[in-house]
């Protein structure tokens, strides 16, 4: 008797990360699942990103929040199609959250989907959501040993976004110790250290977002 | 037939998290469970609290972490007993976990136990440990919006920390929107400022300390 071993078998979430993933493509859709500690600067960073393309390429963002739309509105200024998830307490998105959101999206006009995570260092690295790219924004003011503490995440990302380096003069903070932490763990994870507030950077992400776009697409 | 409802049965996390509690009444000991966000400032705060008080009263300290020893390292350089928790991917600490690392802490010395939360702002929400009182640490970079996001946690705690104030210059942040959205969320809780950078408002907590070492003994 032969024994059928069965690999690659999906969980649900898989499942539906995967069709999300091909729903995406479908709509020639580049889509990033961006993660971060609470108050890193994910909102701060996708709005560098949206103020910078709006009007040159089409842009959609899906927000996850426990509670409150305080990022979707601001999205929503921009004049950027926005929907807010409420995960009415639940530590992180998964695709299905993800996929109930498709239907308020202008799927056909986006080029570029933000998906803006909850706020966690750990448990969003347990959930694919269909994305292209996953993207971690770390800040100079939550240290330089975040990697050592929370390597999942870091080991899992494609890029790296060190954010506030604004406040390198102001913080004990080790740049190299940092770099060296997230090489450690992730040699082929791309590193950016930006500021959103002086701007610095900001071209890097931009050329970052430009060349993943193209390479979503081939 | 009567329908016998069953009001209060605990759950195995809320049974073991009695049991620990009435372990460190039985010790003397004051249990504080300190949470964040990644790289608010918890082991700072413990270690301001730890050079002050060392000598004076027993401490000791259990860190919870996914991965490294980075902060027990810290704590035992002043000489203070600690245990390293590593949840091993868990996002928060439980009741168990806790109780584990007894054995490794010379209870009868201690008046004072320090639980550092691994850095999560929403799933230690949902875990007693059996502690006497929770203090949530926030920052200043965090930005003053965060109790909006994350309300469950803000709502449970006994004492919220403002970390980093000396980054106030730096950063936009209102500290009157901050103190109004912890005070929409929670009427009791207190609320001090502090800098573990410059020492401002370390007073201020170990007053609180003081005062929750005494009640914890009535």
């Amino acid at each position: 008797m032969k024994i059928k071993v069965l690999k690659n078998i999906l969980s649900a979430n898989d499942q539906r990360a995967q069709e999300n993933h091909e729903l995406f493509d479908g709509h020639k859709i580049c889509a990033i699942n961006i993660t971060a500690s609470p108050g890193a600067g994910k909102t701060s960073t996708i709005m560098a990103a949206i103020r910078a393309l709006k009007g040159e390429i089409g842009i959609g963002v899906i927000e996850g929040d426990i509670s409150s739309s305080i990022d979707a509105e601001a999205v929503s200024k921009e004049g950027i199609p926005a929907v807010q998830i409420n995960t009415g307490g639940a530590c992180h998105l998964d695709a299905t959250m993800l996929s109930n959101a498709f239907d308020s999206l202008p799927l056909a006009e986006i080029d570029l989907l933000f998906i803006e995570n909850v706020g966690n260092l750990i448990c969003p690295a347990s959930f694919a959501l269909g994305e292209h790219k996953k993207v971690l924004i770390a800040s100079v003011p939550e240290g330089d040993d975040k990697p050592y503490k929370y390597p999942v995440m870091f080991n899992q990302s494609d890029l790296v976004i060190l954010n506030k380096i604004d406040l390198l003069p102001y913080v004990k903070f080790d740049r190299q110790r940092f770099i060296d932490a997230v090489r450690g763990l992730n040699k082929n994870a791309t590193i950016i250290e930006i500021s959103c507030t002086t701007g610095e950077g900001i071209e890097r992400w931009l050329e970052w977002l430009a060349t993943t776009i193209d390479d979503s697409r081939e």
